[in-house]
């Protein structure tokens, strides 16, 4: 693993943040990698799996929130042979039916080497509850 | 990645949920690498990072926990360079205080190759809620 690795593996997770946080489903579609094998479990939701349903939840995400602010914390990347993962925290504000919502999201992101780019694979966040 | 580091993967994941639905903390220690970068996500809760505070929250899960049952279902690893990741659904059936529960988290897995062992590095469950 090198410093570089590392940090075109954040630069990937940051991007991700950036198509969730701008509510634009093409930019969305761009960070992940194109594969069946793709799987994405939303905050106590069941895991989905494939391409096209995961990419399906994140236009339901997307047209159901009107305003989606993220502060993500503690970003920790670690790069092995092609596979790295990132584990951080969301703090989100969330604008959905006129009302204002405060959440903090655990996260995992998985990212596969794929022609030199880093593209998300796997993505697991689940609510902190009763914080 | 072959067929036998993926079964290889899935042994250390099974060995992970023998250790837990036993409450045996030694095994749980046993599955686990020890080191200060291990993170863990339980249901609802907030990542807990390093060996120490891990299994301290798995000692305080398994005092709590009168039996434990699990059924894995949906296991899939995949593996590449030292690193590998298994999604899973763990269907559970827990007694706590006089009381069943029934409960489904979804989970991610990530284990790391240490001296040609797969060893836990990360564990995210997030509960399935509203089922």
């Amino acid at each position: 693993m090198s410093d570089a690795d590392e940090a075109a593996v954040l630069a990937a997770n940051k991007a991700f943040y950036d198509a969730f946080s701008t509510l634009d489903i093409r930019r969305m579609e761009e960070v992940w990698s194109r594969e069946d094998v793709v799987t994405c479990v939303h905050p106590g939701w069941p895991a989905l799996d494939g391409w096209a349903r995961v990419m399906d939840s994140w236009e339901r995400i997307f047209d159901g929130a009107a305003m989606m602010t993220f502060t993500i914390t503690g970003a920790e990347a670690t790069v092995g042979g092609g596979i790295a993962w990132v584990t951080c925290t969301e703090n989100l504000t969330s604008v959905a039916g006129g009302r204002v919502m405060d959440a903090q999201v655990e996260a995992t992101n998985v990212f596969c080497s794929r022609g030199g780019q880093w593209l998300l694979v796997h993505h697991h966040g689940s609510p902190v509850l009763g914080g």
